[in-house]
């Protein structure tokens, strides 16, 4: 874990969960918009279900206002025109992602995070597929070329699993209230429609120093 | 009213209320956008409280939700200096604004429309002053050249008063949840972040027809 990286210039932390249709929006551009400005992402899986709960909301927002509910499907599918994305509904939303979520934490610092992060988002948002089950999961590691047992048994490990109820209790500690939320030298910033900002704003930490 | 003006080409419908923070950056930004593109403006006043409690809430999400008001006034201070705005974070809010409020949906289709939202947005939003007040409202009214006392009157006429309850209801029917909003050609966008995605959609209708 790389905990200290908040501080480090040109660095953005991402704060997502694969069940999280703005997150998806994030997850496809990150990697490209981050790499063309030099900026180092650090990865941070965290459960928003709990983050919601704390929040004394049961579900997504988007699903308990039915209005924004209607709304938000509308937008993703003008936003994903816009950036050139494809998107399936998900016949199920949230789709809770326990498993992948884990597995994400493990490899937060390896060298095939972003491919896993795309892999599970677009498996979600483009496939329909249920990535809450371990079929689907053990698919997606395969086809990445990862050795299923070993990633699944230590994502699965007591310890792995306390990793991330930390990090999602570091996401409320943190006033994260929604996904995809990212922090830039401190700076929290909340959605998709502030990844722009957020990386430009890499550049006046560095102006700073 | 230019009830039907919905269908027309090249127009945008302005929903907003001038208690809304997000509405404030919209209303600085829409004439200068909208006239560089040949758009129309249809100014859409309605009350945003009856709104909100009509989907369950007693107060603005920002307020009800603490962490994310704390993070909207730390967003509103970035997107402001991105847009050259200056910004108070008024001492009151939401503020109620009725009375202004039905000035501007007796004027919507008056030229001091755009002049009368912007003075009273600016007077919440920079100068930090009780829109919700009488002398305000005078002081902005005679700021502007306006009759005080005629505009006065007819602002709180029952029946213009019935009209403002009749947008109101409108906005609720229309699956409006937030402000602010904008309708072109049939299709809602939510939020000053959809300004110029609103804007850009005109376009889009006109290449159909």
């Amino acid at each position: 874990m790389n905990e200290g990286s908040t501080s480090t210039a040109r660095a953005i932390e991402f704060w997502f969960d694969f069940g999280s249709n703005y997150s998806y929006l994030s997850m496809m551009r990150v990697e490209a918009l981050a790499a063309a400005r030099n900026v180092t992402i650090v990865w941070r899986p965290f459960l928003l279900g709990p983050v919601f709960r704390q929040l004394g909301f049961e579900n997504s927002p988007f699903v308990l206002q039915k209005e924004k509910g209607a709304y938000v499907w509308k937008d993703m599918e003008r936003q994903c025109r816009k950036y050139g994305l494809a998107l399936t509904r998900p016949s199920t939303f949230p789709r809770a992602a326990l498993l992948a979520m884990r597995i994400a934490l493990l490899g937060a610092n390896e060298p095939w995070i972003g491919a896993w992060c795309r892999q599970i988002m677009q498996l979600n948002f483009v496939g329909d597929r249920d990535i809450g089950s371990i079929d689907v999961v053990s698919e997606a590691l395969d086809s990445l070329g990862l050795p299923v047992q070993s990633v699944l048994d230590a994502a699965q490990s007591d310890a792995n699993k306390l990793r991330l109820r930390e990090q999602t209790e570091r996401a409320i500690s943190k006033g994260i209230f929604g996904a995809p939320t990212f922090f830039v030298g401190g700076e929290m910033f909340w959605g998709n429609d502030r990844l722009e900002d957020a990386l430009d704003y890499c550049d006046t930490i560095v102006a700073r120093q």
